[in-house]
């Protein structure tokens, strides 16, 4: 877990031309259409597309599509090309409801002509090309690419670009040049605390497919549990899980599916901290003697470093491992490693004098040297979290950074390549713009000289594991991981949140459609939690609650964090970011804006005031019934309040008389009341509620 | 295509105590409670349980439901009945959160102690004892059964037995003694016109064993497809289908997954009608020449009874498919036959009058017999549809009635064993109470002697699959189909519509979290026929309309019925049966029983009216960007129309003062006009907006 607090600065951008790479590919489409590159005019028309590509021409009219859509493929291929056509013929067919050939024709006159110059890495590889070149017209479309890679998402901007129009299916007349700004966009998944098994894997793989993420990082070990079969060390797997871990053959086939989409698989071990799963079967590696069990608390300790064994055990590991993922990149975690063990083994603190070491940190750095030696002699490139940087090591490990973009700016300083995760975890409950405001060139990596910031490789969102489990897990990564891919593959003049959250409510929806659940696992979490069927009264609520932020819920525990913990409070199934407040808030910045005369936003915000006002008495039939709504009764109480005097500020308002003074200071007080997080919940419709008291109080202008 | 017309009487119960078989297992509960069989006094509190057990004795206490849950097996014990335990114990854990042991303890004092006498047969068997005893104390419970099936059974209804309370989540002490009414309780699938996956077939399985039925019906060949592979005859599934068959892996592990819930898998090849997928890669088995193709129109025509090759290739391709399906039942059809072929086929004609037999339907007879040889021959016994009842055959086979209980009767006279599936018609759209109220025993059935009763071994709901794809399925056969499980199972005299209804909605949510998609499918289909994420107006619309009953969407259809036409219309979105209908409905009733009295009723009447009356300017928005949904425009406007009717209604009545004749005759007029089809779609909320139309001219008396 990393939930040191975090003080964050919201980075500072600054306009700035971002040099396109030269285009590999001719356009072999007929006529030429000037493109516009996003940063010099927004285009014409907005597209519902997601990540946003790097230039957009859109024409006029639109080419239809209807149940005799057909493609065909010209120039290099071969079955996982088939296959990414196959997908997505299935995907446009499952979109539309129309039912179209599932395979690519041969010949004749295809509605989508599609053309690879060559194939792809057999095993995917940082920096491929990724570009591609997407042609429509009214009367067809062309989608080129250097090779699979760009075809695949290119295939995926055109799924986004269908449309339901008023005559038909179809997608606008549009000529697009797209190419990823940075060259690793992952998702990090922690399967270490809860297990997350291999179907929710796979659908967000396609979730990862659909805006053009490229890695999936896999937190494969942690203290709670080890989850990967090892041949080599059974009781790996065998002692150090709750029996929840991927066999070798589902590990293939996780790879192989991630492949097919275009998207490498990058395993994480975290050592030699975070790593007491590995004690319960291998005690012998641990730097405090004594058994281990898979169970809460319990001794912290971390792996020894000054045994020999601990190498050799290592090295066969990894080398197992290391067969068993492709990637050319193997993640060792090395966060947050417990000093204590080391302190209190007398061994330990002898091995760091006898070999001239100052600290626990050298003591840190000889262990990853040794570990990036074994990793170099089976062919694979050590990366790591901020904590490995250090100057003994090569430069050609990675570094991640959680820590902040200071520390991913000084490892590019010092010639090592990194990668950006401070900003992007999910788990944090950040609103989507939060993170999209996140840019890894700025802050302290704005004023790196070009090759340094060409070190800078990309970034990952994270996904950790603390509160999440198969049921909700969708509903955390998506659909705001789409904003951090945005950010990861679009021109950084691609900024706008207001246009950010309009394609993301639009791709979100169609994300269900591809099998994921981050909106549909509500409904079924809130019947069971209430435990009736008329939920309706506590779906009001969770519509404007969201879980707390940052690490706020873990630090209100009264006992240990408990990975066995049922996770069915509201805080699990509520969304981390309330449209309805969004909405809300929007409704009420109208409103107060049209100095009070827009009366149909006052009707809309009266609608939702009344429905909370009388939402309480609803709802504590339900919390009587439930042991689990127990907790939200305040804030639900909270929420009927927030109607209340929403209600009368706007009756104020309508009589266009000023409320009392001590009137509003008295709701003031009830509202920042309201604000305090109640059953790790935020109420979040309370500001807009303040703008109507406070409103009150000044009176509009005449208009 | 079973499309005829069918009047349909709803049956006439009479009130017979219905004997029980004896009990043969012994209660080993220590206190053994007097059970209350239903039918003489209904049990002193609603079990949310479905369907209702046959005897049921509720104390007073509960079992609280907590992390320390355990299970123990005494008793005969194997791999399914513990694979039976982990599903349970699996689910348990899904529907409370609570993470629970998986597997079965050894010893100590579990919550939970299973004793089942023996094993279960090796294939399942018609009228293997399902019964079971459940006996839930404070400080436990005990399941007990003559075998597995039994054992399967009491597990799911301790599942359903489980409530979330105001403590915790817990079990009502109660002691329950249960056995199946009918031994033949089954669900048919059509996947010949659409292919259904196989894993839509096994959540459906999963939901079958929630409400304890015992017998999947695979319909699996028809004129639009052939769906299995065959070893022997590969042209079958490769010619005759659009791609999309079950391999016979595929069909061992579904017949395995079924075995596991306790479900036979009954197959059907519909022959010598419906079968015109046969003839694209054997067109010689054809009474008419030519060559075939899988698409809609097109030639229709038969099997050729009157060539031995056709009862040559028959032995074989039933040699092949009763050793993939061991049940001992083998369903071929036989029904509507089209009897031009044969009229027009001189050869066949010759052939009738040289055997001295008086048409077509000797003809078929002959073919049946000669059928039935072969089925006997590979060890099965033949089930057909009504057509197949004919003197000749032997009194071994299994009449399925879908032309009415008549010829279930008729059946059951002659000596034939019967299943009933009149009334039992998922496709046909009815409301569940419509369902609920069909009995096999009742109607012609109720005059039979006990001997011709016994021979109705139950009945079948049926799925045809004109209408569904693997995408809403779900939604037609659930929830309706438990209630028709709870008729199959349940004492006679469990007959209550609205207990039925409550504990529908409470079992409806809980299918969900068994993986059926039956609610949650709406959602992600609105989106995609509006095109965009907005959809709370389509939605407040889809709530108060059902598609239209019986067969008149298939009778309006203007050219042929195309199995390849898209389904993405609201009809296909839209519920069988409207719960908002239903609740508007009960809330009106309530309103007029209370002479008008009930304003709580009266606000929630305004609610839906003044939400309806304002939808369809909403709603217009989205139709003009949706061709999809140019076609509900009307109904739209009609359901606005019915908001502003009622309320002008509801103002008079609150005036006290009558609505004048000519206003009333008007609203009355339009009300008339509103209940006429639109889009395959009825508005469901016409009949109690009249009531109010007609309570606005007669005042109430005064309280």
């Amino acid at each position: 877990m990393r939930c040191r607090k975090i003080s964050l600065v919201i980075p500072h951008f600054r306009k700035r031309q971002h040099s396109l790479e030269s285009m590999r590919i001719q356009l072999v489409v007929s006529t030429l259409l000037l493109l516009a590159p996003l940063g010099a005019a927004q285009p014409q028309r907005q597209l519902n597309v997601m990540p946003m590509p790097s230039a957009v021409q859109v024409g006029s009219g639109q080419l239809l599509i209807n149940r005799s859509f057909s493609v065909a493929i010209s120039g290099f291929h071969d079955a996982t090309l088939e296959r990414g056509v196959q997908r997505f013929l299935a995907q446009l067919s499952r979109q539309t409801g129309l039912f179209l050939k599932s395979t690519p024709v041969e010949n004749g006159n295809p509605t989508l002509l599609i053309r690879a110059e060559h194939g792809s890495e057999a095993v995917g590889k940082l920096g491929e090309d990724e570009s591609y070149e997407l042609a429509v017209s009214e009367s067809g479309a062309q989608l080129i690419a250097a090779n699979r890679l760009g075809i695949l998402h290119g295939l995926q901007t055109l799924l986004l670009l269908v449309e339901t129009g008023a005559t038909g299916f179809s997608v606008p007349v549009v000529t697009i040049k797209d190419q990823p700004r940075f060259a690793w966009r992952g998702l990090l998944i922690d399967v270490g605390r809860h297990f997350i098994p291999v179907d929710v894997l796979k659908r967000n793989l396609d979730g990862m497919a659909a805006v053009k993420m490229n890695v999936l990082h896999l937190h494969l070990s942690d203290n709670e549990g080890f989850r990967v079969e090892s041949k080599r060390f059974p009781k790996l797997h065998e002692m150090g899980s709750d029996g929840l871990y991927y066999t070798q053959e589902e590990i293939r086939d996780l790879v192989s599916y991630a492949r097919d989409r275009g998207i490498r698989v990058m395993p994480e071990f975290d050592i030699p901290g975070h790593s007491r799963s590995w004690f319960v079967g291998y005690p012998e590696l641990a730097s405090t003697p004594g058994t281990y069990k898979i169970e809460p608390g319990g001794v912290d300790t971390v792996m020894d470093p000054t045994q020999e064994r601990t190498y050799k055990f290592l090295d066969k590991f990894i080398g197992e491992m290391a067969k068993l993922f492709p990637d050319a990149y193997f993640h060792i975690g090395g966060d947050e490693v417990n000093g204590k063990p080391w302190d209190n083994n007398p061994k330990i603190q002898a091995f760091i004098r006898s070999h001239g070491m100052k600290n626990n940190q050298d003591l840190q750095a000889y262990f990853n040297q040794r570990l990036q030696k074994i990793l170099s002699k089976h062919h694979k490139i050590m990366v790591g979290w901020d904590e490995v940087l250090h100057p003994d090591l090569p430069k050609s490990i990675v570094v991640q950074s959680w820590r902040g973009q200071q520390s991913l700016a000084t490892a590019a300083q010092q010639g090592y390549s990194g990668l950006l995760s401070f900003g992007y975890y999910l788990d944090l409950m950040w609103p989507a713009a939060r993170h999209y405001a996140v840019d890894p060139m700025s802050g302290s990596a704005s004023t790196l000289t070009p090759e340094e910031k060409s070190r800078i490789l990309g970034g990952e969102a994270c996904m950790w594991g603390e509160w999440v489990n198969p049921e909700n897990i969708d509903s955390r990564v998506w659909p705001r991981n789409a904003a951090i891919a945005e950010r990861l593959w679009s021109p950084p003049e691609v900024q706008d949140a207001v246009s950010m959250y309009a394609r993301l409510g639009e791709l979100s929806w169609r994300l269900e459609s591809l099998g994921l659940t981050h909106r549909s696992h509500e409904v079924p979490m809130l019947h069971r939690i209430a435990g009736v069927d008329d939920i309706s009264a506590l779906r009001i609520l969770a519509e404007v609650v969201e879980p707390v932020k940052d690490y706020t819920r873990m630090e209100s525990l009264k006992t240990d964090w408990d990975f066995r913990a049922p996770l069915n409070r509201l805080v699990d199934a509520a969304s981390p970011e309330s449209d309805t407040a969004r909405h809300f808030q929007e409704l009420v910045q109208q409103y107060i804006q049209s100095r009070y005369q827009d009366k149909d936003a006052e009707a809309h915000i009266r609608g939702f005031l009344t429905a909370w006002r009388g939402n309480n008495s609803s709802l504590q039939g339900l919390v009587q019934r439930s042991f689990l709504l127990r907790e939200v009764a305040q804030i639900s109480g909270d929420l009927s309040a927030l109607g209340t005097i929403g209600l009368l500020a706007l009756d104020y308002v309508d009589k266009s008389e000023l409320s009392p003074q001590l009137w509003r200071a008295q709701q003031l007080a009830q509202l920042d009341a309201a604000r305090v997080p109640k059953a790790d919940l935020l109420l979040t419709v309370v500001a807009p509620v303040r703008q109507l008291v406070e409103a009150s109080g000044s009176p509009a202008a005449a208009p």
